[in-house]
C-alpha cells in the first residue's frame, strides 16, 4: 500500500471527533477504497483538556490553528472552527499558501471567500474541496460538479437548512405558531440559542450561492442572494396551504434567466406531488433540473456529525485518490461575472396572507388593489375571526409579474385596515 | 485548452444519437468542465444509410465495429450496441487491451463480465466506466463509488426498472391487472415487445448486481441474485396493500448479514412512509444506507436517450479530468469473494395472497397452515367472491424467518381449496 494521506485537523467539535471516529471505525474500508490509508497527524482545537470521547493522545497537538498548515507534517488541513473569517479564514489561506490541500464543512467562510480561496488552491495545485459545506451527509457538490457535468442546468434548489425544516415540519403536524415551535425547537437542541442564522435564511443562502457557482459556471455572488426567512409563517399559512395542496418549505433556488443569475431563499408553497413537499424534518434535499438529464433528486441527513462526518472524509478520499479538479468544477479564471437578474420581471404564483380588520368593505379594498396593480386571483379564502377581531385573508395569484403582487401590496400596507405585515410567499413552479 | 478527449462511438440507437446530440449542444460548456473538449472522432454502427437526425458525415466511419478500438485514433471506445456478449463484449476486450479507456451503458454485459473487463482495464491503467449501466441519468455509481466511500454501507436498494414501475404505478391510478396495463404500456411504447428482461426483474438484477459490487467490495455476483417478478400481481394486491398503507414495487436490495451477500430483486410492499413509495412512473430511485450518513436517496429518470447521454458524458468528463480510478471502487484484487447469504434464516414480514374456494373451512386451512409453519399473522382480509366464484385471502405477517412463510405455503399448494399459485411479496423494513 502506498503512502498514507496525512490529515491536520483544526477544530475538535462534534464534526471534528465525528471525523476521528468515523476514520478509526472505517479506516480499513476506507484505505481499500482510497487506495492509501487516510491518517490524522496533528490536531488543534480551543481547548485541550475537554473530553471527546476519542483518544488524541496519538496525535500531534498544536496550540495554535493557524500554524497548523506549517507546523503539522500533513498534505491536507481540514477546516472545523467555523466562522466566514477569523481563525478559519486565517488558516485556509495559510494552508493553501503553504501547498497544502484544504478541507472544509465552512459554508460561511465558502460563500464569503471561496472564489479567493479557489484561486489560491488553483495556483498552488492542490485541492480545496468542501462538500460538507452544502446539505451535509448529500454528495450533492459532487452531484453538480461531476454527476450532472454533461448537463447545462436549468434551476438548482431545495431544502437546505434543517432547522427551517424542522420547525416547518413540527408546524404541519402539531399545529402552533413559529415561535412556539422554535421554543422547542431550542429547548430540544435542535435550534441554535440565537437561531437567527437559520430561520432568517442566511445559512441556506450559504450553501445557495455555493452550488449556484457550481451548476452555472459564476463566480460566486453570495450578496446576490435575495433572502427571507420563516419568522413570519403563522400556523393558519399551514393550513391555508395544506387546503390548497401545499406544503410551505424553506426554498433556496437559483437560475439563470438570460438576464442575470437570480438566487433566492425565502418560504415556497410546494406543491404535494414535488418531491420537496416530501422532506420532513431536519432532512435536505437539493432537485437539479439539467437540460438532457431531467430532474435529479438528491435527499438526505442535512446536518449532524455523523453525516458531515461523511462528506468531509469523502472529500479526503478524493484527494487521496487524486481525484479532484477546480474546487467550482471549471478553473476560476473561466467562471463567468454574473449581474443579478432584475426580480421584478420575474412571473409566478404567489401566496398572500393579509390579516386585516373585519369590517364592511375590507375585501373590496383587497380586491381593488389587486385589480389596480393588474394581479389576477386564482383563489381567495376569508376565515373567521380571530381573537383579537381581526380577520385573515389568504390570496393565490394567478401567474403574473412579481412587481404587481409588491404593487398591490404596498397600496394596502397604507390602509388602515391592514392589521399587521402582509405575508408574501412565492408558489414554486414546475 | 489542452488536447480533446478523442471518442469512438459502437451502436448510433437513441442514446448514441443522444451523445452526439448532448455533445454538439453542451460541448463548449463541457469543454470549460472538462478542462478540454471532448471530440467524437469515429463511429460504428449496424445501418450506415439509417437516418438518425445527427450529422454523421463530421466523422470517421468504421464499418467493423471490434475493429474500432484499433482503427480509429481515439482515446475512449464508447459503447452502446448492447447485450451481454457477441459484439459488445469483443469490443470492449479489444479496446481495453488496446489500452483505451471503455465507457458502457450495457447493464447486461457489466453484470456478467464486469469483473474480467475491470481487470483488464486496471492492469492496463485505463478506465472503465458504467455510469449509465446503473439508473439512467442519475448519478449513482458515483454516489456509491465517491460520495459514500466514507461508509460501510448496510444496504443499498431500490426502484431500478421503469417499464416495471411505470406498470405498478398505472395499475394504482387506473386499476386493472398486470396483463391489461402492460399491453396498454407495449402499444404506447413504454415496455418492449418481449418484456421480459424487464418484467421478470432480470433488468433490476443486473444493475443490483452491479451496485452491490460497489457497495459492499464484493466481487460481481449476478449468479446469486434471487430473482422475481410483477407478471403475478394482480388489481386486488396493488388495492389491498393501498388499504394496508403500502405500495407495490419491484425493489432490487441487498446487504451483508454476516453469513454472505444477500441480493434480491423481487415486488416488495412498501410503507406510504418511505420514499420509494413515492416514486413514480418511469422514474428511478437508489437508496443507500450508511453507517456514519445515515440515509441518501437518489432519485431521477432511470431510462430514455437524454438521461442515458447525461451519464455517459458524465463518465467522459471524469476521464477527460483524469478523475477516475478503480470500476468497483477498490481495486480487483482485494474485491471480496462473498458466499450468497442464506435466505431461509433471513426474517421480515411477508404479505401472502390466496385465491381459495368459497367454501366452509378454507379460511381455517390457511390458519392452521400458518399455525403448523411457526407463521404469526398481524392482518387477514378475505373480500367478497370473484366472478368465478374463487375468493381472496390476503395475509400479513408479523417480522418472522422467511422459510417459515414457505414452509406454510408449500403446505397449502397441496390444497384442493387453492386456486391458484400464493402470491408471495415481502414488506420493506426500515
Amino acid at each position: 500500500m502506498t503512502e498514507p494521506l496525512r490529515v491536520a485537523i483544526a477544530g475538535l467539535g462534534t464534526v471534528g471527533a465525528g471525523v476521528i471516529r468515523l476514520l478509526d471505525t472505517n479506516g480499513e474500508l476506507i484505505a481499500r477504497r482510497a487506495g492509501r490509508p487516510i491518517e490524522v497527524v496533528a490536531v488543534t482545537a480551543r481547548d485541550r483538556s475537554k473530553d471527546r470521547d476519542v483518544d488524541l493522545s496519538r496525535f500531534k497537538w498544536i496550540d495554535d490553528p493557524t500554524a497548523l498548515a506549517v507546523e503539522a507534517d500533513a498534505d491536507v488541513v481540514l477546516e472545523l472552527v467555523g466562522g466566514a473569517d477569523g481563525t478559519a479564514l486565517a488558516l485556509a489561506r495559510a494552508a493553501l499558501d503553504a501547498k497544502k490541500s484544504f478541507v472544509t464543512a465552512n459554508k460561511a467562510m465558502i460563500a464569503h471567500h471561496g472564489f479567493e480561496l479557489a484561486q489560491a488552491a488553483e495556483s498552488a495545485g492542490v485541492a480545496l474541496k468542501f462538500e460538507a459545506a452544502v446539505a451535509g451527509g448529500i454528495p450533492v457538490v459532487k452531484g453538480l460538479r461531476e454527476g450532472a457535468a454533461a448537463n447545462a442546468i436549468d434551476r438548482v434548489y431545495g431544502v437546505m437548512n434543517g432547522t427551517c425544516n424542522f420547525i416547518l415540519s413540527k408546524m404541519e403536524s402539531e399545529g402552533g405558531d413559529f415561535s412556539e415551535v422554535l421554543a422547542e425547537a431550542q429547548a430540544k437542541g435542535f435550534a441554535e440559542a440565537d437561531p437567527s442564522f437559520d430561520i432568517d435564511g442566511v445559512d441556506a443562502a450559504h450553501k445557495l450561492s455555493i452550488l449556484s457557482s457550481i451548476a452555472f459556471g459564476t463566480q460566486p455572488a453570495f450578496d446576490d442572494v435575495a433572502i427571507g426567512g420563516i419568522r413570519d409563517v403563522v400556523a393558519a399559512d399551514i393550513a391555508e396551504a395544506a387546503a390548497l395542496g401545499y406544503r410551505i418549505r424553506l426554498v433556496g433556488i437559483a437560475e439563470e434567466d438570460g438576464e442575470g443569475l437570480f438566487q433566492r431563499v425565502h418560504p415556497y408553497l410546494v406543491p404535494m406531488a414535488h418531491p420537496l413537499a416530501h422532506v420532513s424534518g431536519s432532512t435536505n434535499a437539493v432537485v437539479a433540473e439539467g437540460n438532457f438529464v431531467g430532474r435529479l433528486f438528491f435527499e438526505g441527513a442535512g446536518a449532524g456529525d455523523g453525516p458531515t462526518a461523511s462528506a468531509v472524509v469523502a472529500d479526503l478520499i478524493d484527494i487521496a485518490r487524486g481525484e479532484f479538479g477546480p474546487p467550482y468544477a471549471m478553473p476560476v479564471t473561466v467562471l463567468a461575472k454574473q449581474p443579478p437578474a432584475p426580480t421584478g420581471e420575474r412571473r409566478g404564483r404567489a401566496y398572500v396572507r393579509l390579516t386585516v380588520a373585519d369590517k364592511v368593505g375590507v375585501l373590496a379594498e383587497i380586491a381593488a388593489a389587486m385589480r389596480d396593480a393588474g394581479v389576477s386571483i386564482e383563489a381567495l379564502m376569508q376565515r373567521g375571526a380571530m381573537a383579537d377581531g381581526s380577520v385573515l385573508v389568504a390570496i393565490v395569484t394567478h401567474e403574473g409579474p412579481e412587481r404587481c403582487v409588491a404593487q398591490a401590496l404596498e397600496k394596502l400596507s397604507a390602509s388602515s385596515n391592514l392589521k399587521g405585515a402582509p405575508m408574501w410567499m412565492h408558489i414554486l413552479g414546475d
